[in-house]
């Protein structure tokens, strides 16, 4: 935990917060703060700022926050994904949020299981708090906007272009050549939305629905990754390529 | 399962080989082979093949495999991992295979727990199986190499350079300024050794020794991760980075 992220409803007026849960645990077993330390806060969907240790013991800790006058910016990039086994997806939560990611668009493909919808781990009840975690390593307060959709087509056709109005869009498949850090070498000041799906790839229907809404389609090298595993690397090579990693 | 891998002692001379275990089963439920249908097999740090199947059923599947001249080559690059928890290391030996790594290099370092040298997941019997579920996932045959090093100073003074002897030396640390892929856009034709520190990071006595050494700082952006995230992300960039991705 290298942030305490804080709702606005839990800091009063006077910027003051009492914590008496797993952050106030950190902070007390963790990081053994006393009265005067500060410590790294953020508000959920609000700035970052500094929390002065007021008092601390008995499971509880009490700081006032300072913030800073801007919140972070929403990270760039967006994703569509085909929803994983929720085994997978139970583990991706955090990930996503840490490496960094604005808008996570869950949809039904062809090679989707349905009855996935209908488990717990697509419920804001658990994401929730994984999102969180992923946004306390990270030190970021933006939590990823998240909304699911049971019928591909009617996403792509119908919802897409209010989800991610403008920017580009990228498929990765195994079919695609153009190297997904290549594709977007020159797109430092755009949105990205990429879409990736399910094990054993978007099916041919599928890959031409996103074509025709103006995907491009990029690869992502000769090794055939495991969905989560692709997907960290997409984020993370896509993040480098656009914060000019590449190009020095 | 992309790749059924072989064990050299299981095919006969002839190039016969009839398997009975989780292979077989996938062969048999998944991709419900009969005979005369072909499928990808490989050896272990051989070539990659095709087999034949020539019979099929009760559990068991018999192939006659031909395999290519030359067998793949080694990842390019090799990592020097401080120790993480077993239960990450657990999940991380598929994915390091998958992503392509020719080196594991483990290493202690102060922020590493002592303890955990002692546990299942450094064992070979333990890690073997995951590394070849990575491969079969991404289609390669050659197992990483792995090595086990209790002590950080001794494995930098005189292990490094027999286990790496010639190449690029990386350490990612958030001091680092110089992008991982940027660090890497000339480096298409050579090895590349990258040190991955434990949660915490590296300390400043151990970034000097690997200074001392030739490893050079580069950075993975302003976001802490996770160090199985963080994994990831590296190998990602970096072979990327390494295939070109950035400079077209």
């Amino acid at each position: 935990m290298n942030l305490i992220l804080l709702e606005a409803r839990e800091v009063s007026e006077s910027h003051q917060v009492t914590i008496a849960d797993a952050r106030a645990r950190h902070l007390l077993n963790v990081l053994h703060v006393i009265p005067g330390q500060t410590v790294r806060v953020g508000l959920l969907d609000g700035p970052l700022g500094e929390g002065t240790v007021e008092s601390a013991g008995d499971g509880r800790v009490t700081m006032r926050c300072v913030f800073e006058p801007e919140r972070p910016c929403r990270p760039s990039i967006d994703i569509v994904l085909a929803l994983p086994r929720p085994k997978v997806m139970r583990r991706l939560w955090a990930q996503l949020a840490a490496l960094g990611v604005g808008r996570i668009i869950l949809t039904n493909a062809e090679r989707v299981e349905r009855q996935y919808f209908d488990t717990h781990v697509v419920t804001a009840a658990v994401y929730r708090p994984l999102l969180i975690e992923g946004l306390q390593q990270a030190r970021d307060t933006q939590v990823p906007l998240v909304s699911i959709h049971r019928q591909f087509r009617i996403l792509v056709e119908d919802h897409l272009d209010t989800l991610f109005t403008a920017g580009r869009r990228l498929v990765a498949d195994p079919s695609g050549s153009t190297p997904l850090a290549s594709a977007l070498a020159h797109s430092q000041n755009e949105r990205v939305l990429i879409a990736i799906g399910p094990e054993g790839g978007w099916n041919s229907f599928e890959l031409a629905m996103l074509g025709a809404h103006g995907f491009e389609v990029v690869g992502l090298g000769p090794r055939t990754l495991r969905v989560d595993t692709a997907c960290i690397a997409l984020l993370s090579i896509a993040h480098s390529a656009m914060r000019g990693g590449g190009s020095a």
